[in-house]
C-alpha cells in the first residue's frame, strides 16, 4: 500500500468543514421586518446553529489532532475520511430541519441520528489511521481507552430515543456531550509532547 | 514549457471540489413539516445526493492520485483540469435536477451526459499530464492499459439510452460503475511504491 | 502544552474567510426586471455588501499578519480562532438583515453587534497567541499599545445606541472604524522587519 | 516594508475563486419539469455560466502565473488583491441578472462594467507586484508591453455602449475578448524558463 501525503487530505477535509460550518447559516433566512418580532422566530434556528457550529468545530478540532499524529495515509483511511465528510454535509440540514421546527421528536432525533453516524464515522477513520500507521501507532497510544469515542454513539441512541418522549432532554443531552468533547484531546498532545522532547 | 508547482493547482481543485460535494446537500431542501410524511419526499433526493457525493469523492481520490504521480504541470494541464472543474460543477444542478423528478428518463439521461463529458475531460486530463512528463511519465506506466477511464464513457452512453426505455436500469449502471470506481487507481499507487522503494 | 503547525488553522481560517466573504454576495438577490428601476432597490444592500467585504478583509489581513507574527498554536489559540470564525459566520445575515432593510435601527443595530463580538474575539485570539508564544511573544511587542483594538469595541456600542436615535449616524461610525483600520498592522510588519535583519 | 510569504495570499484567492466560480452554478435554478421544455429557458443562464467560468478561469490562471513570478507579497499587493476579489465575487450577480434577462441590454452592460472594474484592478495588482519587487521585477519583464492587459479595459467599455444599441455584438466582444485571454501569459512562462534555466 503506497504510502502519501496528507496534506491534500487535510486540505480537502479543512475546505468541506469551512464550507459546511459556513453554508449552515444560511438556513437562518434574513427576516422581512425590522423589529424584535421578525428576530423572534429565528432564536430556534440561532440556537441549533450554534450547537452544530460547535460540533463542526470540535470535528475540526479532533481531526487536526488526529492527522498530526497520523504518519501514513492509504486508500482506505482516504474512504474512511470521505465517509466521515459526507456525515458532516449532512449537518446543514438536520441543523436548518431541527432549528425551524423547533426541536420537536422526530427532527431531533433525525439530528441525533447524524451525530451518531459521524461519531462511527470518526471512529472507523481512526482505526483506519492506527491501521495504516502499523503497531508502532503513535495515534494509538495518543488516544488510550478512547472511553469519549466509544460511549458517545451510545448517548446518541439514549438521546434519540428520550427525543421522542421528552424533546428538550434530548437537547440537553447533545449539548452535554458538546461540553465533554470540548475539552480537545489532550492524550494526543501530550502523547506526541513526550515523544518530541 | 515552464514548469509550475502543482501546489495551487491542487489547491484550486480541492477548493471547487469541496464547494461542489458540499453545496449538491444544499438542493436537499429542508421540509417545513415535522413528521415522517415530510421527510418522505426528499428520499430521491437524498438518493441522487449519495450517488453524486461516491462519484465526486472518485473524482477527487483519483486526481489526488494522479496528481501525486505528475511532475509537470504545463499550461495545457491546467486548462484540462479547468474542463474537468466546469463538469464537475454541473453536478449539483444534474443531481437537483435528477432527484426532484424521481429519476425520471430526461433528468437521469441529463445526468449520465454530465458524468460521460466528467469521464472525458478526466480522460483529457490525464492525457495531459502525461504529455507534459515526457516519455519516462510514471503516471503512463501507472495507469497501463486503463480500461476503467476508457469503457465508462461508453458505458454512460449506454445509459443514457437505456434511460428512456428503463429508467431504474440506467440508474442501476450508474451505481455499478461506481462500485468499479470505489476501488482506488492501485496501479498507480503500486507504480509509486515500487519508485520509491 | 503541544506546539503545532500553524498550517491547518490558517488554511481553515483561509477557507471560512473565503466563504463568508463570497456567499454575502448571495443576498443580493438578482432582480426580475432588466432596467435600472430593477436595480435600484438592490442599492442599499449593495452598499452593506460592500461595508462587510472590507470587515471580512481587514480580518483577513490582521488574521495573515498575527499569524505570521505567532510562533505557537496552542489549543487554546485553536478554540479562540474558531469563537473568532464564528461571530464572521454571522456577517452575511447581520448584512443582508441590515440592507435588506434600509439601514433601519434594529437591523443596524445587530450589525453592531456582531462588529462588536467580532472585535473583542479577535482581542481574546489575540491574548490567546500571546499567552501560547511566552513572555517574549513577537506578537506582543509587535501591537504595542494596540489602542486600535481596544477602542474599537467601545465605539461599537456607542454607534449601536446611537442606531436607534440616527440611524445614519451609526453607518458613518462603522465606515469610520474600517477607514482606521484600513492601514495594515504596520506595527507588526515592523516588528518582524526588525527581527529578521 | 514587511516581506510576506505568498502561501496564504494564494490560499485565500484560491478559496474565493474556487467558491465564486462554483456559487454561479447555483443561479441555474432546478427546473420543476422533467423534459426538454423545462430545460430550455435555463439556455441563456448556461451560455452566461460558461462564459463566467472562462473569464474566472482566466483570472485564476493568470493570478497563478503572476504570483508564481512575484517575489514579495507587501501590504499594497495584500490590498489590491482584495479588491479584485471583491469585483471577481460580483460575478455571480452580473452571471445571473444576464442570464435571466436573456443578455437584455442593460444587465448586458452591467456585466461588461464589472468585467471593467476587474481588468482594471488586475492591472493595479500587478502593477503593485512589480513595485513590491523592485526594479529587478521579474514581472516586469515577463508581462512586456502587456498590450492585451491594456487593451481589455477599452475594449470593455465599447462593449458596454454597444449593449445599448445591440445587445448580441457586445456578448460577441465578451467571447472574443475571452478567447484573446485564453491563451495563458506564455511570456511569463518563458521569462521564467529563461531564469531558471
Amino acid at each position: 500500500m503506497a504510502t502519501m501525503g496528507k496534506g491534500r487530505l487535510e486540505a480537502f477535509s479543512d475546505g468541506v468543514l469551512a464550507i459546511v460550518i459556513t453554508i449552515m447559516v444560511l438556513e437562518l433566512k434574513v427576516p422581512h421586518g425590522a423589529d424584535f418580532e421578525a428576530l423572534r422566530p429565528l432564536l430556534p434556528s440561532f440556537l441549533s446553529y450554534v450547537l452544530s457550529f460547535i460540533y463542526v468545530g470540535i470535528y475540526w478540532n479532533n481531526h487536526h489532532h488526529m492527522l498530526h499524529a497520523a504518519k501514513r495515509v492509504s486508500g482506505r483511511v482516504l474512504w474512511a475520511n470521505l465517509i466521515l465528510l459526507f456525515w458532516l454535509s449532512l449537518f446543514p440540514f438536520a441543523t436548518g430541519w431541527m432549528g425551524e421546527n423547533h426541536f420537536e421528536a422526530l427532527p431531533s432525533a433525525v439530528y441525533g441520528f447524524v451525530l451518531l453516524m459521524a461519531a462511527i464515522s470518526y471512529y472507523l477513520l481512526q482505526q483506519s489511521v492506527i491501521a495504516a500507521d502499523g503497531p508502532n501507532s503513535l495515534l494509538k497510544q495518543a488516544i488510550g481507552s478512547d472511553w469519549k469515542g466509544k460511549a458517545s454513539p451510545f448517548v446518541y441512541i439514549v438521546a434519540m430515543a428520550v427525543a421522542f418522549w421528552a424533546q428538550w432532554v434530548a437537547q440537553v443531552i447533545y449539548v452535554a456531550v458538546a461540553l465533554v468533547w470540548l475539552v480537545p484531546d489532550r492524550r494526543i498532545e501530550r502523547a506526541i509532547d513526550s515523544t518530541e522532547s
